[in-house]
């Protein structure tokens, strides 16, 4: 793991760090989190028995275009091909935890990606519960598991 | 309190909510979020004694912009005019804990407007972190106070 | 109506005309297309019985994401307020018709917003359908009622 | 031909599809489309004589940035890397017939880029002739030709 | 004229100013530049006798494009509804002199917006003059011309 | 070096230029500007002694954002994969000089993405100062170097 942050220079100067050198190849990244809500808003968002169910399909849409946007949102990512997305939503309890999962044959993984799709359904799950619940909180955003790159597999340690 | 969700049709379809009947008012909204890492990792983003300190000015920077990209990422939210906005980032212990306050004098509330603002903050805290803490986590985005429209003040209620 | 394009000047050079004098005011706009298919295919965007039927929903939420985003691409556009986005998609025998309301507040009209819905809900269909089915066609996408603004009232003509 | 909608899982939830196994290669997606309005707007829009004719360029141009608009308005497109962009109009009678041709040595076919540059040229033209012609339509969006990728050449069956 | 920096607060930190106590009205703001290139290229560029002349009509395209990419682009600028945008080239001897007329009815100044229509349309005349001229340079963007809000009519100093 | 706009075809109409047959490989870009305002502004920006110093940062953050948005803003521009960006300012006397390096592996030249990297981080100055200098002015926007590609090394020649 580095020591630095590879982000910024010597000096301290933010930058978009050269990968020119790394190779293209298989990568994936997961990332989980979750919004907690009430059961009753949970019941709505499933709204079963209804003919169309948009509130959680708004989500996973919102999710998938999200990580398309991650070099738009986050200064130093870089622009990158995706070569694919899906965002899982399971509404349980009063909960619903969101998973994302992308891949890309490109030069960097795709962790920010992940976590962008992951946030982006988050914060579209708030705006669709906030006038029923504006109490509804988007927690433990994080990488569960990377794979490709020189770096190969990561998984998340237990006490993390 | 609404007692269903505003954002899709009594079908389930979603849609925008038509707000030609609300009033435009000044209007304000703060949020939070804690990004979890090490004290190591604080330590590196705080480049204390280091002539530049891009990496948190990076993140209060994102947030701004981020709370101006609200529209384009969450699907069922209004286009409106931003007044102002604050992000503000306190690091301390293995904590960075992220406050965004937006203001307006448009139609709607900025909620959304608020928790983007955090959430973009926080995915460029973790992208700058993520070579040195790949297990950082984003935790608690949530509204902590709303003023002005129809509803008036709210502040977020101690149990939740 | 006018007699000479409104967006060049008397040397014909485009130009974004200044609508500083125009009054804000509640306008609507209607616009509609078909996306012309085949039965099949009308069947699978339909999913009846599958628990979820995001095909649909996806075309409904490009569409609203749509509207807000015809400024960034109709080069001659005002960027507006909108108060109001609504999608409607009926799948009937071999065609999916298109149906949007959008709704201002704002100085301009909104029948830009209504066509941009139409179409970029129509391509979200066609990008869905054409591994089925390549010849899919988007058709007779045009405005259908304006309310609102200088000239108040207009419908469609019945021969055109 | 697939005979399920390939951007829909067997549940019926949309995702963006796993291309990492496809090749790059040179591929090309033809496009067309016709805004159907008068001669007399067909006239304006030519603007014989005048020393600047930026009515049509204004089309031509937007069509072009529409092409590289597609992942962010087709919620399930893939980000790709374009190689080329044309986009030819022909203003005739009553009719301007718009052609988009597109290429990329990516890994996914570029219909959606070819029918959004038809498209989107197609709203421009619209929004400059809306004035005189607010009855215009926009007709036959649709995919001429293929070439490249696993399934190589496809051109438009006759009867469609 | 204020004598600290606005936008960045007594430490440091960079903010978007509020601007809700600051009153809607007609505003305008005229920005030049030049882009300083042989006489072969502005002959090139004006394309005289062609029957297409799209190399400046781009141009002009882009500025007025550009100017509504403002608060995309630049931090710390509102997003505001913008009135009517007007790019003017002038090709003579070695140069082409860029002239942007913003105008809103917003709450701030548009000074931001006509500076980069004015980059915008100067980055896309380099863009189409780099395979004949790649020494092009933009010189002397700068505002000319202020009307409106508090501070009413600012012109350029002479000494300046 | 060409003889004729290569972004324009034989009858004058824009188009994206076919770049299928060009090879990817490592190219380099640097571009350089100058923000000239006054010596009490270069003091305020650089705001010696403070804890926080965001100004710098800011438009050092906009440049680098900016390149990847390039073909959103130029209209003939290929999206392109960036491998790398970065942005210096020099603040001295009265001026601050802005250099934008480009690194891609793609197959077009990046002198276009360090050329708005440049302007983009000049405009973010000149929106800091604009309060207390509105005179400020950006100067000598010019590519001072490429690697790689066709062409190879250019170097900038003195007498321009």
């Amino acid at each position: 793991m580095a020591e630095e942050l590879t982000h910024v220079d010597e000096a301290g100067a933010a930058r978009m760090v050269d990968v020119s050198d790394k190779r293209p190849g298989a990568r994936l990244a997961v990332a989980t989190g979750v919004l907690r809500t009430t059961e009753e808003v949970v019941s709505l968002l499933r709204r079963d028995g209804l003919p169309k169910g948009d509130a959680l399909a708004t989500a996973r849409i919102a999710g998938i275009m999200g990580a398309k946007r991650t070099p738009d949102l986050v200064p130093l990512c870089h622009p990158i091909a995706l070569a694919g997305v899906v965002v899982d939503l399971a509404a349980e309890g009063s909960d619903v935890r969101i998973t994302a999962t992308v891949r890309t044959t490109d030069r960097t993984g795709v962790e920010m990606e992940a976590l962008t799709a992951v946030t982006v359904a988050g914060l579209t799950l708030h705006d669709m519960v906030k006038a029923v619940d504006p109490a509804a909180t988007l927690d433990a955003v994080r990488v569960e598991r990377k794979e490709g790159g020189k770096t190969g597999l990561w998984t998340r340690p237990e006490d993390r």
